[in-house]
């Protein structure tokens, strides 16, 4: 490290979620001395705008990691396993934002407002969980911290970024094609990997990422392994169900919660979650105020509202959990981690 | 009634279900003697197509009812309040796709795959429940019958022409104006009387009809009610979350289920599905079958899949619903009820 910032690699820059990094890096005015693109053979030599100046992406490979302090990865999962662990070898501290190392036991998987703490076991990587995991333990975790927690139904309403640039695309030109009454081939949605691809535009598609044999997803289990981790609850009882939706960026998620403890007051909750680090309540029904994807968009919080009592469970409660899939799901909690390593001294 | 049928009424005939109701007497090939379409004053004097002959629209008037045996109402609230009785002192058996009567306990509300028996009970109105509410009634009621059935949570994904024809103009001038770039004011969704409009393309709303003093909506509230009147169920625990999504037509629901006893193999409960009157099972996780509202139009079945095992609870299940909220959750549900009463030998 130099007086003046940190060396940072950023690995996938020119992805959805790499372009969002670069953004969120330049508003919180990171501490960099030198930062490095790093993509694909195919990418590298082009040049990408950082604080007005250009930056030329070069070749990631393991001695494009010398010197390097943070590198944050999003470049997929299986650049992630090569390069991670050289990275690692020459001194960096990699927070990786694909699937790959996010169970490993010798990883932290981290969400600053929920399990800041587990930065510090690290051993050189640190994962970023999946954008649906993370805006909803930002949500459970006052809850949690304040009456226990023993039951969580989610369903998703998940946007197309989510699955890329790609699938951006696909969405809007398939939908201009269903409003122009023309023909269309899906190709990208549900699941670029997978056999069949379905219409997206105007449609819910009941599959995100591919099936595991129990007959869920691995989003839907993504979602119930990851949130048992970070909250350190593994026992935690998790339920998902995960949806592709036609919304271009903003997850949105219907949560049920079984608390460990009777709460009579709805209200007594609405306060304690906006009273809460990362979070926006936005929750007045009177006045039709409630948490939207398409409000969302470009926001680093966690939007919650319809928070309600159920009717029959006296512990039981309901809400609706929106966020921005590209900023609290990916970029702006990688930044958040980085700053964290900062902030508890953890870089040297 | 005469040899060849029943005189029949359609009030609403050139609204969004009216028209589906049409549609739907003609295919089944419904014993009709004389066909009446009524509508308000706006509409009368314009003719529609039945059968390939012109039938010229009247005004809805109480003394048009007059010999009538059956009167389809889905006109809205107010004209079913109004000219529901007026139909009923004139001999005609009412059947109600409006909420005017769904709750009141003189009226039978009925899925006739659940509570066909209902219908005899009536005293002139029958009611035809809520689009949301039918399609997870089918689902349920065999569970229901085999296991018992302590709990129901469900978060709904539903279409726009639920909230009528200008609702789908909605969704499809707004969806061209924001890929064109273009501005656009909401005017009509979420919920055509209430204050605020808010953007439907490309986003998720969390509120169908208005909102309750409890914080649920009215939807919300709907599904609770009329589940446990139609299955007879009063005590039975139900939530609901209902949200709008951009999807012409074809309502979706996550629903999370617990049995009376525990069932240990999902591959029952889907043979039983399957084996059920009124659904169709499209589920193969490993050929990526699941139900989709896109590919579920102008069909009369309730589709279920996703079929599958809480993590934690031997007795709880998760499924995916989806169906025509058109059909099934107002026309063919209609026109079914008229089906039984025949059948029934309830009409004279």
């Amino acid at each position: 490290m130099t007086q003046k910032g940190f060396n940072v690699a950023v690995v996938g820059a020119t992805g959805a979620v790499g372009q969002q990094m670069l953004k969120t890096l330049e508003e919180r005015n990171f501490p960099i001395a030198k930062l490095s693109l790093l993509a694909s053979s195919r990418s590298a030599g082009r040049s990408v705008e950082y604080k007005g100046e250009e930056v030329v992406i070069q070749e990631a490979t393991p001695d494009a990691f010398e010197g390097v302090d943070i590198a944050l990865f999003s470049a997929g999962g299986s650049i992630s396993k090569e390069l991670a662990p050289e990275a690692v070898k020459r001194g960096a501290v990699v927070i990786d934002n694909t699937s790959a190392y996010r169970m490993d036991e010798n990883v932290p998987l981290v969400v600053p407002e929920v399990n800041e703490g587990d930065i510090a076991k690290h051993q050189g990587i640190i994962a970023n969980p999946n954008c649906s995991t993370i805006q909803m333990v930002v949500a459970l975790k006052p809850l949690q911290e304040k009456y226990g927690l023993n039951k969580v139904i989610v369903s998703t309403y998940q946007a197309v970024s989510g699955a890329g640039a790609k699938a951006i695309q696909e969405l809007r030109t398939q939908s201009q094609a269903i409003l122009d009454g023309e023909e269309f081939t899906p190709e990208i949605l549900p699941c670029a990997g997978d056999k069949k691809h379905y219409q997206i535009a105007f449609n819910a598609v009941p599959q995100i990422d591919k099936f595991q044999d129990n007959g869920y997803t691995f989003e839907e289990m993504k979602m119930i392994n990851e949130t048992k981790k970070i909250m350190h609850m593994p026992s935690l009882a998790v339920a998902a169900t995960c949806v592709r939706l036609p919304v271009e960026t903003g997850h949105s998620e219907s949560v049920y919660v079984e608390l460990g403890e009777d709460v009579s007051s709805v209200h007594e909750i609405k306060e304690l979650l906006s009273a809460s680090a990362g979070i926006t309540l936005q929750d007045d029904p009177d006045h039709q105020v409630y948490p939207m994807p398409a409000y969302c968009v470009g926001k680093n919080d966690v939007f919650v509202g319809r928070v309600r009592k159920d009717l029959d469970r006296e512990n039981g409660f309901h809400m609706w959990i929106v966020s921005d899939n590209l900023l609290k799901g990916a970029a702006w909690n990688s930044v958040q981690i980085a700053e964290s390593l900062i902030k508890l001294g953890l870089l040297n």
